[in-house]
């Protein structure tokens, strides 16, 4: 099948494709006809497409998140690409698709990444610091085998979450190692609780954050994770005002560092301090490779990225 | 009693005074000698002041916040008045001073600066908003008899906090009955809430901030007063995720308005906006009044004020 | 008759309309067809609207700002509404359609709004101020009459310059009682002098901007009221360079706080520092208010508001 | 005479300067012994200076503002030079020294400098325009025969505001000519009034700013010229809405460029432009050749100056 | 022939014109059709064309950058004009045209600015600065010919670039005389140098930059003139850690001023200082002249420029 | 020996300490007195201190840079500890003591970090990379013994730069393990050169920075390492404008992320960018260990550190 990061202008495409997006349309013509607005997804990407011809039939069978078999043409339209249909049908199960082998997901199997996290939480050795943590992870834990790590700025796909959570866990503990001033406790807390109260922040599906949550919009995901520590610690009964519960709200309230950036404190403790830029190396550079891995072979410059000043990324020859 | 504001290069002054601070330091001489670097204070301001003949004795008689009878003179020494003492002995009973006579206050009674506040919160309808209001005040009520709002930005001052409530609550009753489309209920509740845990954030004697405290420092007291606001739910029942709980932390969150002033989201419903904006006008008013209260009668132009965009005030002739 | 903000994808509509905008277009068929490209408007909203078979006759009949019954079919296109018009004609006197009841105006008659300026200027004490007052609302009296306060940001509909003046009022009224070292006359003077140059900054019609003058581009609505400070001063035989005037103007230059909004100086006498937080609050709350007010019942967030940092609002469930 | 700025620690001078400053204070002995806290200048620059040993009749005798003659010792005191006077006396008539011999003046006689000022403004060719330039002249032409730029960014001597429009109207002329598309009137007037209003915001005696005056602080300069320009239209009975005077004021108001810069609007015609960046230009190079004149040949570097991003300039051998 | 900065909507052209751009596209007709999206340019400016009926040797023959003659017709399209063409073929030998009349050019002959540039250069006192500035300006000499400054910002037009180095050349030599403290020497190579690898940063052909090159991304037009500094130095057997040397490199790589417009370090020379407010002086006024220059008769505003702080200019009557 | 950082008010101290600067001043006295104002220093900090009073040879004896016993008093003046010294003598060389025992220096010796450089250079695979990177190590190799890698920020101390590019390479080696897209050779070269230029930008001895040098002010170690870059080049026969010339100099001069910290570039290939954040986080925490380390024993608070957002840093209890 050809993934859709390849295609180029004039390919006539046949293959199966999941439909990210399914809306009717009508054209200007007098009387006006109507038409399917898609968008056409798998693993590499996704592209625009429409069906011109739409029959009463055809309004009644294709939906949002279902899988289909295209028959089509990439065009160019206003500088980018898209498909012209010609054809097109549900896939059935005798095709043997599966939904999941057409989104993006995490390089590592979700089953696996959530459990490095909880392996690592069991790992903790203050143990009012690790029965918070393992709260926490108990809050999210099923959400956490799929949520991305954000809308679109970095880790945005199927279990980016739980698989940025873990490569920032190896950076803490190489980071640990090298300045053993550092508890290697509070790293370990710090990562997994940072952005634990994601999912509550977002609306996700298949690794795809639809939109944020009422929650999510009037409190912010640092808060929410503040706010289950406190539910934690009532839960454990420890002291809302031991040192532990403050030490733990305070590496999560100020990991965005700047109060622009969302943090109401700033990192006042070398834990703190350390988790902010992990943090940042980790998404900066995973912004970086995922940019580059889905760029097109024809191209040398990726799209400016937000994440990094809103520079584009030049691909060297190897 | 001559008031401390009022004090004029020259003057030969007589009375009591609090010693807001007391050090024994050293000359330049030699043999060095010891003298004691004082502040003195009133109702009305401060003064630094110098005691150059310093016994044995007097090392173990003067500590800070003790009332003194001083005679001296007032000098200038780089451009601001200070006082050089001549004699001093501590007040006793039969002077007949009180501490708190000696210090900057709210022009009401704390006593009825609470009893409003707590009436108000009486007040609220919805039984679940109330309950958490009241839950709050009651983890600070007997503080609320005499901290400051701030350090020094506004209401830095004996129940100063209290006080910018009250004075906030006029305001916001006045706005609600002006604006139907706000909800009274939210408004008292955002106004109580917005500072309540600032007596946990900073460390206060006498209506003067000495220091901030841990927790204020690396939570602040926006995320002490959210995690109040969750501490009240879980004590009484109410569902942590209800639209009640998520718009009162709302309301205490943004109050700051953007991140780079400490709100980690931004106000998203008419009473937080309302609540923001009610907040200023009354701390920008107060401060530009207490500063033309404390200045000196010959002065037409107040010191720059932080909280004003750094500007001075210039006092009219009436 | 149906109001606009209620409209919804598939509803047919019959009903009176202001036409806000009527252009005649061509399709890109071969040989290309005209159509008129509409904006419909009631004093609930607009939307945009295209009648696709135009005739010689119609392309003399249709022109802004003309009242006509429409016969069409709501649709979606880009993500928003517009409508398909099938049937259109001129309204007719028979009709009985007033066009200010097709506009967005102040909830509050504008000769009231007039009046109460007017009676409140009259009872400002000091007559040099009063006289200089009155001399500046001579010069717009006829345009507060109907002038928005703004083009988009804040009460931008018919009298809406007059109604955020009265409720300025209303607030300043209450703050010079609730704190009686400001002084009422320049609290009542700077309210109304504020932006009462408006009407020569921006042209308008209906309620609605349509542009900036060659003036209010050059000088700006700050600086035009100065100078008409200036004017009445010389016509009133009054010193320009007494402090009544430098006072005056000063609560006209600093009224926008900051340099970057448009102030050459910043507030330096509490009243002015009373004029910037006031105008803040009021037009705040009603451009929160009056997005709420136009706000779909279906809907539970507004636009971002780029008066409030850009911000959405959320309306609660009562 | 030695010249200030090439006094050198462990000098011995001799000579006449100016008492820019002298003020009585008291050491911190016992019993406390009064000094002079003086500052001596002269064209080359200024240094503190003490005298320990103070007479009652030297009280009675030394005034700021006054010549005298010292005899006394440079020192280094916190890094900085200090001379420890040993004699001192007021200068005679028959010491034959000038007041203005020890101030420091642009480098070409202030009559002269006003006459090419006046010669320029005649030569304006649109009438009103030249009547308009004329007035506010006259209302300051006095002043302009000694009033510097400026407190301390730029020109900050005697005549360096007629110093400084000099310089810019020989720019402007060059411009003019370069780009005949400018209007020389415009760039003419434009120069003559931008800073005209400047005798009136800041007092001055000497070429030495000593502080802003009431109306300087609550309108500024910028205000106060636009101001004038209204007055000289109604005067002269020009139409204070006509183009003529638009475009003079917005070319006043417009000339700091950006609001945070104190300018209401920005430039939006070609002289207004032009305007800006020729006084851009012919300031901070001024800055530039003062502070390189000022600094003592010993040194390479000049102190960083605030008016070129707050960096020090490098002085080059030939 | 017709300019096309005097079209205006409904005007029948027939005239040459170059073809700027010239893509097929396909309509969304059923089935869909190709037509030619082309862009019109000529000296004056430039405006977009569609070709609704293409044959396929329309295909074969039309292409970017030739000059074709037309027929057709101006319409408004999203309220700017475009032309629907009815007639095309190639410009032919016979009809006389020349590329280089078609594209804006500085208004002075190449050759002749370049000339210019070379004397300038011959003049410099100091040989080793003469030699590096001639080796540097050898690198580029060619392209001095017809490379524009910039994308779009100022003297975006054939020979733009040298054009730019003359008039600031020019105003140089004006304020090297009006301050004779300046380096002459310096001024002069610094204004020579300071764009100098623009040619190297960006890629253009006729004036116009279709892209910046690998290297312009990478490194910037000052570290690559920087660059050219060092291999003139080491190519001459000039000291690279030089006094001169450092200078010039301190000229170019200070000439943005500040390091967020691009300079490393800020300027710290007095000639410094003065190249970026002259070349800030020559391409702000040369970019509103521009504007102007391009702004059809019937309009009195520009369009905003991004140079000017993204204002409009006004063009007054004369 | 007594650590500086454990000096406590009070404490009557004797031992060695390095005089890290020895100035003669004057006493207010009359007539005047000399007394020293030293610094003293060791290892773990450094004081100010007095000689009050000081004979003709003492004059001849103390210079900074030299090893002395004293003994002494320590005393609180203006809230800070200064010492009064009551004895001093030169240390001789029977007493033993070395200098860089008495200076803050890196945790390895120096001549093992070189070699660590050193040998992380060799390994690079691209010949010319690695020459070019050997060429740079060789211009500053005897430097790197010693030279700081800041003035004040992070790593000033003996062979800090040495230090902060070894621990860079280790982190540098994880990440470039963990994320194979990344060329190690790049990620070595680019932490090697980034800060190579350092000693030729900065005056140092001992490990501290006493000034910055003429280049390091006008052209700066970004733009001197850029310089080496090309004069590598050039001396190996390295093509200018190869890809390997252009991205090692892109390392270099995007390698502080921003403008408006120093770099003309911004990072746009992934080793950039992974260059950028390594150092970020290795300054971050090296000066946070740092300020802890040289915090005393009773104190919980370090200074705030402007790296970190001008924060101070807590430290826990264990």
């Amino acid at each position: 099948m050809t993934l859709i990061r390849t295609f180029t202008e004039g390919d006539e495409i046949t293959g199966y494709y999941l439909l990210k997006k399914a809306e009717i349309k009508q054209t200007n013509a007098a009387p006006p006809k109507n038409y399917f607005d898609f968008v056409l997804a798998d693993s590499s990407g996704e592209i625009p497409a429409k069906l011109w011809d739409v029959s009463a039939a055809d309004k009644e069978t294709y939906f949002p998140m279902m899988l289909v078999k295209v028959q089509g043409l990439v065009q160019m339209y206003r500088e980018k690409p898209q498909m012209k249909i010609n054809r097109i049908r549900k896939a059935t199960e005798e095709d043997g698709c599966k939904l999941t082998d057409f989104i993006k997901s995490a390089p590592i199997q979700p089953i696996d990444l959530v459990h490095i996290i909880k392996q690592t939480a069991a790992g903790i050795q203050d143990s009012e610091c690790r029965s918070v943590v393992e709260f926490c992870i108990s809050k999210v834990e099923e959400r956490l085998m799929h949520y991305p790590a954000a809308k679109a700025m970095h880790h945005a796909y199927y279990a980016g979450l739980a698989y940025h959570i873990c490569r920032m866990l190896e950076l803490g503990e190489f980071v640990a190692r090298q300045r053993p001033f550092l508890n290697p406790d509070l790293i370990k807390a710090g990562i997994i609780l940072h952005d634990i109260a994601k999912p509550e922040e977002m609306n996700a599906e298949l690794g795809i954050v639809t939109d944020y949550s009422l929650k999510g919009k009037l409190l912010g995901h640092i808060s929410l994770a503040a706010n289950w520590v406190i539910e934690a610690a009532i839960a454990l009964g420890i002291d809302v005002s031991s040192e532990n519960i403050v030490i733990l709200q305070h590496l999560v309230l100020s990991h965005h560092n700047l109060g622009e950036w969302g943090s109401p404190v700033q990192p006042q403790i070398p834990e703190a301090i350390a988790l902010h830029y992990i943090d940042t190396l980790d998404a900066k550079l995973q912004a970086v490779e995922d940019a580059l891995d889905s760029l097109p072979d024809s191209e040398e410059w990726t799209q400016p990225l937000r994440i990094i000043e809103n520079k584009p990324i030049f691909r060297m020859r190897k």
